[in-house]
């Protein structure tokens, strides 16, 4: 341990919580994402916010880049520590510091997992709405980075919608806190809602007040198959246009259902080329009666099959089974890329479309799933990296996928975030005077960018050929 | 006109457009904020994006001040032009431009009245839910400016919960998009949400693509009559303790009953200490469930009388009253000021009762009525401002309530503002570094500071004694 930043950060934490042997630095030097990967200098475990503002502020003084990092599930390289310096974990910032039933708010630490806050909740009667799939290893601090969505977010919304305030360690070392346990502050700048998807390049979350609501009573769970998928996606448009708004309504093609039948083995119809995994809670009359009308609305849309969950252990395989679409198309091949276009609901099926025949063109494979009342999609591609030719082609078709997005009013991602992966086309979203704003309030809120640096914003712009 | 810069102006749109006249500034010196006052230079009407981006080249160039002002409804002194330079007005920017019923949305200009909005989304059976109690003739672009609440917040949240995109001309003079017809959104830092409530003070809102829901089914309206202030607000926690989210749940104390009885003549209990206005929406026979289990929750917790709006006449008249309490109280004296202190509901008895102690003790009047499901309280005072003694001790005792507010975990603002008028009291709520943050962010934006200056931040923090 040759550095002396190194010395003066062991000596905040303890030799017992700080990492630098190259076996544990290598564990920290990926996340989820493949093919982005770079060593840090230091992994470092701090048990408080205060020794975060001692870490925050040597690495001030010596300019050496932070990375806070949850589980590192998530998809856009965003916890890679590209250019080195130090991994914070926040395995010893796991606490649940209050429920109160009150106000309807629990306050935590960003290390407690994402499905220990819902399992708490749901103890007293409450709910917290934000299932990203990897619910069960992602952590809070992650999800708030990240603003995580998931399979409720067509009635629920997203995590940005359930975070009242937060304790956050900006780059100068300072602690600001946020909101409170407030349903409405206009006290300035509503900071809370910029922190949340900042994506840790603003300052690090040590602190969250999240808004919980009642438990929906009872739950309905719809399945229907289709034998195409603009039936599929007629039958989302009918669902919207009849002022319904499903809980969960997901969309998976004959490739994913494939492959998550073959991992799971709940009974999906491995031969259909869609199926719609609907679900719709509250009263159980009004749940009731509401999956009715959404069942004879997919078989009025030509659905070939459908089938309401009769008990609530089927219901929870169907749900299950779907969450588990990245882990089964993962068995297929060495490398799994999961995208996250987003586009208006109404482009579902032309989206769909189009990224079949994008994999069609670059001669990839891509299967497709995802939240079709959010007009969120899943392209995934199952490949090898260490197969250069087809890698680039794979770059190429997710190149044209995100372009194919931005034409029908979509987005890059919908709640991946952008991270090192897909800071390349963050200005295809918001245009050049956009991303001069936003690196102007990144240059305020870290003058010296420590904070996960090369986040975000890329070196430059991948060129974009736009064909109207 | 001897200004260059106003030639330059009338260049632009026109000598129709631009007002100079005394009499037309002194029109616009002001908002609905009693005490704030000064006469802008001019005022303009543009009439597109393209105007607005070439008034505000001119007077980035020239270092003018520039306040965009809707209809002058807010409550903080947002709106007075407090540097001078130029008022925007956009009465000529006040169409619809898109409802979308397949993505349900709506993309409109920013002068279109609040309430036109409701009505055109109705007509389609859609629901358009923030309602602040001036949305007859507030603008939506001051609303987004103001993140403006209503009597719907509790279950339906408030005007940034309803903001997908954004156009805005920067201090630059140039345009950015943000958002879109999208669930989700997670390319680069959240804007919009940045946007929504910072003020005019960060650029200026020239469209906005607004989410709507499905018009709720059916309404029930209950009112319930207390003999105390302490059992109308132990009816407000246990209808939440009991996982019920009304749609509003409405708190008016019996000086602000009178007022309002005396203007409207619904048949309010004039004697009453209080009364809660509650209302539940949604399907019939839950709306009808919901209703009569807060009604025996109001019982069980003290109220004298409950009543059920047997029409929706009577319902639409409890409303509209409750509408008026604004302007019924401000019949009473020369100067009205409301206030919205906000507090964690579960202190909401304690913050009235802070509230009509503080009054004794300063020896003014103030009536109280707000959202009590939120938190949001409006303590009202009936005052003359011509009376300077009077006026001092007014002021004192807004302070005393700020105090109170943060002390029990509120903030000083829930939905009016900051402004000019509660600039001094920012830092108590944000802290020193939470300003100081702020103020870097509006460097960012607005290096020149010409984006209605002088709101928001103050030259200096009211000095604050901490009685704990």
């Amino acid at each position: 341990m040759s550095k002396a930043w190194l010395d003066e950060l062991t000596e905040v934490v303890g030799e017992q919580y700080i990492q630098t042997k190259k076996s544990s630095l290598i564990a920290y030097s990926f996340d989820a994402t493949p093919n982005f990967q770079a060593l840090p200098d230091a992994v470092i475990s701090p048990k408080s916010t205060l020794e975060i503002q001692q870490i925050v502020k040597i690495c001030a003084k010596h300019h050496i880049p932070i990375v806070p990092r949850g589980s590192g599930t998530n998809l856009a390289a965003g916890t890679t520590p590209t250019q080195g310096g130090v991994v914070i974990l926040f395995t010893r910032m796991n606490k649940i510091i209050e429920l109160d039933e009150e106000n309807l708010t629990i306050t935590v630490q960003p290390g407690v997992i994402t499905e220990t806050i819902c399992h708490t909740v749901e103890e007293k009667g409450l709910f917290y709405p934000p299932d990203p799939s990897s619910m069960k290893i992602s952590t809070i601090g992650g999800n708030i980075n990240e603003n995580s969505g998931g399979l409720r977010g067509l009635k629920y919304g997203v995590t940005k919608d359930y975070v009242l305030g937060l304790e956050v360690v900006l780059a100068n070392g300072e602690v600001i806190r946020t909101g409170g346990k407030l349903a409405k502050d206009v006290a300035g700048y509503d900071l809370t809602c910029l922190l949340v998807g900042s994506e840790g390049t603003l300052g690090i979350i040590t602190e969250a007040t999240l808004k919980l609501i009642p438990e929906p009573e009872s739950k309905q769970t719809l399945l229907a198959t289709y034998d195409s998928i603009e039936k599929a996606a007629e039958t989302v448009s009918s669902i919207i246009a009849n002022k319904m708004t499903p809980a969960t309504l997901e969309f998976i093609d004959q490739p994913t259902i494939k492959a998550v039948e073959d991992f799971s083995q709940v009974g999906l119809p491995t031969n259909a080329q869609a199926v719609l995994l609907i679900e719709q809670d509250g009263p159980a009359q009004l749940a009731e009666r509401d999956i009715q009308t959404i069942e004879q609305l997919a078989v009025t849309h030509g659905a070939i099959n459908t089938s309401i969950a009769e008990t609530e252990t089927e219901a929870h395989n169907l749900r299950e089974a779907r969450r588990t679409a990245l882990s089964a198309l993962a068995r297929l091949s060495p490398t799994t890329i999961l995208e996250d276009a987003t586009v208006p609901r109404s482009e579902i099926a032309t989206m769909v479309n189009a990224i079949n025949d994008i994999a069609k063109k670059h001669n990839v494979t891509i299967a497709t799933f995802g939240h079709a009342g959010d007009g969120n999609l899943h392209p995934t591609c199952t490949t090898d990296l260490r197969n250069e030719d087809e890698w680039e082609r794979v770059e190429q078709a997710f190149e044209d996928i995100f372009e194919k997005a931005i034409e029908l009013g979509g987005t890059i991602t919908g709640e991946h975030g952008v991270g090192e992966m897909k800071s390349p086309y963050l200005e295809w979203k918001v245009g050049e005077q956009g991303l001069q704003v936003m690196k102007q309030l990144k240059q305020a809120f870290d003058p010296h960018n420590i904070m996960n640096p090369v986040k975000m914003f890329a070196k430059s712009t991948r060129k974009r050929v736009v064909v109207k």
